[in-house]
């Protein structure tokens, strides 16, 4: 392949549109290695699933973490459909993946009704307003729980 | 209660804290309905369940909807014992939560080694940058998606 992502991109994008003939939303998403062997596939199926979670690249991420038995994905790569949002990012953040590599974008997906605008404003600022109004309440056991976890010899930090 | 909330965040740290004796992250979550009715509890199952969306928030959020059997959890609330990151706090956006109450700070979660600041800095400035690159390729097929879905006069938006 002269564009080596352009056949998985294409391969996402006809995942999207067969979610939509499933009843779910237009979004698909696949786990690739670099060498573009598929490990995983995800569809959105935030209705279906009532997983308001379930995002195409979350699916896929959750799938390829069960096919490799592990919570990390190093030197694996999302292919999308269309720009993650950002709970979809912060998620390949957390998988460790390599890259990003997606075909529509947030304002094509705007266009189709998808307007996760507000909530990019709102991640941003770290502040979801009156949307989400966000509250910090110290409570007294506060802090219990690090200190417990600071107290574990064996811990493992992710 | 005096403070409603104050019960319900120490319950959240009780089951961070217990979250680490079972070999999790120090993280725990709760959703509950405004009178303090708590309908589903999550721990940070991320190695456990080989997920790295398995926050304790995303936890409690998955099983909530698994209880209500919605996607929607409109009038409910997610009380934390830590400050959600962006990917909690993005799901919490998705789930129609009314609002989020925590008890730690990503301050204080930092110094447990949790530094969720560089990928707070990353969904902010929807640039992932070398830790994470993006990459926008616009296939042929893209959008393909978006039109199948509007030509739906039975589509779901959510």
């Amino acid at each position: 392949m002269s564009e080596p992502f352009t056949e998985l991109l294409q391969r996402a994008v006809a995942l999207a549109r067969s979610s939509v003939d499933a009843g779910g939303g237009p979004f698909g998403a696949l786990i690739t290695t670099a060498d573009g062997s598929i490990v995983a596939e995800g569809q959105n199926v935030v209705t279906a699933a009532c997983d308001p979670t379930a995002h195409a690249e979350v699916t896929a991420i959750r799938r390829a973490c069960a096919v490799q038995e592990s919570h990390r994905l190093d030197g694996l790569i999302l292919v999308s459909s269309c720009e993650p949002c950002p709970m979809c990012l912060a998620a390949a953040w957390w998988a460790r993946l390599d890259s990003v590599h997606f075909a529509s974008t947030r304002f094509e997906a705007a266009n189709a009704g998808f307007d996760d605008e507000l909530l990019w404003q709102a991640v941003a600022s770290g502040n979801t307003g009156p949307q989400l109004p966000l509250r910090h309440l110290p409570v007294p056991t506060a802090g219990d729980e690090f200190h417990h976890w600071l107290a574990q010899a064996d811990r493992m930090p992710y």
